[in-house]
């Protein structure tokens, strides 16, 4: 007795408080194969994907048992290897041990198509999710909301986690959600910035939502759980492995519009991330440092070979996510042309000069020294009196 | 009589040691000619560029005087502003004055075509220099020598002046010439470190050799002309304006294949340098610094605006202007791949386990388990006996 053989009934209590009462028989049922799909197949399992999308969660679980799941789009082959690989899983499941763990910790189940689901994971399309185990609120990544995905290196530097926390509180209290993985350094950084100026921000765990990770963060994420939201796709009782960890920074990437790295070794996990949100086409922004911190390397690195945008403000990131900038930026004042520059050199403070001298030294024709001089005394620059033209302060 | 008129053997004696006397009689004239362009046109002027490239120096400069410059690709307006601009000073002109600072000086000069003329400035088309007055040697520029403008704001930190030193050391310690402007800060940390490691150094100044600028670095702009050159396109006694440093940026710009920023602010001068380098199609690089230091605002602006390339060692630089490099780098060693870290997760490093069990844990068929742990075995990073495999080390 696995649990697979789910009558509507036995499945809508045993799903319990995970999911929405008022759900009809059918998504009851889709629920329910798609539990199980995410206990069977690992994170980012395509073929996972590929056969839920062709049968439908429920019908493609009973093709597994039966072994039927023919399919265009993959060959027999793939078929086989998934089969195998998934099959000693399903054979060993225990669904209830999982639902009873998700219900003591108020996990709420999510699945695709569901109101609170956050539409930007599907653009990960056949390596997307099955199903997402949620603790907190769906508000923060509903309706219009903006969402930046901050990461970066566990081994952060004063200067990174300082960057990291600024922009994340600088964003946070301006409406962007904050994205990021609760890890050591830049992520806790970025959360706790968020957290600061009482701004929205979502953790994303490898593993479990019942096992906190690290555990020296527990109660941070339990802070983020309290006004944000902390999600995984693993189900309860899942170990963080290596594996998950870089499934689990797709999704990161996923969830934000775009995806900054603060801080970042030559090798940083972060650098997993940031290849994910360039392969989804969601914009990338790197944060430089010294090239004397090897914190920074994977920054530079990120903008010299993937055409990471080099991130030094908020603006910057808004300008990356596309938000509305708050004020305007970047407007290059010339102050003064190149003749003004030259008339200019031509002055003393002193001494009042004549147009035609002025014009022999800044070898310009006296018409246009004339006339420059004209726009100079406008702009309060230069002085003129019967005694000839001087320069205004330095 | 101020030296217009002069006849060869006039114009040989005067020039004296400032050029070859083994030239023939139109080359002396030329160049004669040319001092006079230099004395008469401000740096850049594309007009005497113009009339220059059409005439000949000596010629145009007769047809200055006699009031016939007309020429296809010149408006007469253009003509007409440019006479009087160059003729107050044409009248005024005291060639001798200058040439007796010149020899007393040891300055050499140079026109376009000499032997030792550095021909990378000739991209620069009419906008280049009609002559450079040189200390020290022309060996910098000569044959096949790399050069790189390393340039950087005056108001440097310590981080900045500690890169530019590095990098300026090392690259010429390896060969390539470093040019830049003498400057305070960034620049004079690039001639430092190139001196500090017998590499050669061109400075280029904006006012004339015989007024080292700034004064403070008197004694370092000697130590350049003793090994490397310095360089200015202004006769001496010019004094250094801000129009010349603009000018003078170009120049730098120009003897370098391509142009690194170490250190800039938001309006630093150097970027009038970068802007050069990049209205030249010569390879711009910036070196990226902490965004909190606004030291750096302007290297991080050029990564941003100007699609500088983000430099952060000698290597990257290499790379940038074309030379071989030293030693290989960048390479992405993927050490493992996808399976072969999912294999590694599910294994202990006490327990032993059966290829089922890790099939089992990683989601992965046994055919697969088997193969990966074939391969991690012959990697070192697994060891299986009798009793199932393990995991080595971490």
């Amino acid at each position: 007795m696995n649990g697979l053989d789910a009558s509507v009934d036995s499945a809508r209590e045993r799903l319990g408080l995970v999911i929405d009462q008022r759900l009809d028989d059918d998504h009851v049922l889709d629920r329910f194969a798609r539990v199980i799909w995410g206990m069977v197949a690992e994170p980012g399992d395509r073929v996972a994907g590929a056969v839920i999308s062709a049968f439908g969660a429920r019908e493609a679980l009973g093709r597994l048992d039966a072994n039927d799941l023919g399919h265009a789009a993959l060959s027999s082959a793939e078929l086989t290897a998934a089969r195998e690989r998934w099959m000693p899983r399903l054979r060993a499941i225990q669904v209830d041990t999982v639902l009873t763990v998700a219900r003591r910790a108020r996990m709420r189940l999510l699945v695709p198509g569901d109101e609170g689901w956050p539409s930007s994971v599907d653009d990960l399309g056949l390596h997307g999710p099955v199903c997402l185990w949620v603790r907190g609120t769906t508000e923060v990544w509903r309706g219009t909301r903006s969402a930046a995905a901050v990461v970066g290196a566990r081994a952060a530097t004063t200067y990174g986690t300082h960057v990291g926390a600024e922009f994340a509180a600088e964003l946070g209290g301006g409406g962007v959600t904050i994205v990021s993985g609760a890890a050591f350094g830049i992520d806790a950084a970025a959360h706790r910035g968020a957290l600061a100026a009482d701004g929205a921000t979502i953790a994303v765990l490898a593993g479990g939502l019942d096992r906190p990770y690290p555990s020296a963060h527990a109660e941070l994420i339990e802070r983020i759980a309290a006004t944000g939201a902390v999600i995984a796709e693993v189900p309860p009782g899942a170990a963080p492995t290596k594996w998950r960890f870089l499934q689990r920074n797709r999704l990161i990437a996923a969830l934000g519009q775009g995806t900054v790295v603060v801080e970042a070794g030559w090798r940083s996990g972060s650098l997993n991330t940031a290849h994910h949100a360039a392969a989804l086409g969601r914009p990338l922004g790197a944060v430089p440092g010294p090239v004397t911190s090897g914190a920074s390397a994977g920054c530079h690195r990120l903008i010299r070979e993937l055409e990471a945008t080099c991130v030094t403000c908020v603006d910057d990131i808004r300008e990356l996510i596309g938000v509305r900038e708050l004020g305007s930026m970047g407007a290059e004042e010339r102050l003064f042309t190149d003749d003004q520059t030259r008339v200019l050199d031509a002055l003393s403070t002193r001494t009042p000069r004549s147009t035609a001298d002025i014009a022999r030294r800044a070898g310009m024709s006296v018409d246009d020294v004339r006339s420059r001089l004209g726009m100079l005394s406008l702009a309060g620059r230069v002085r003129g009196d019967e005694s000839g033209w001087r320069r205004v302060g330095s």
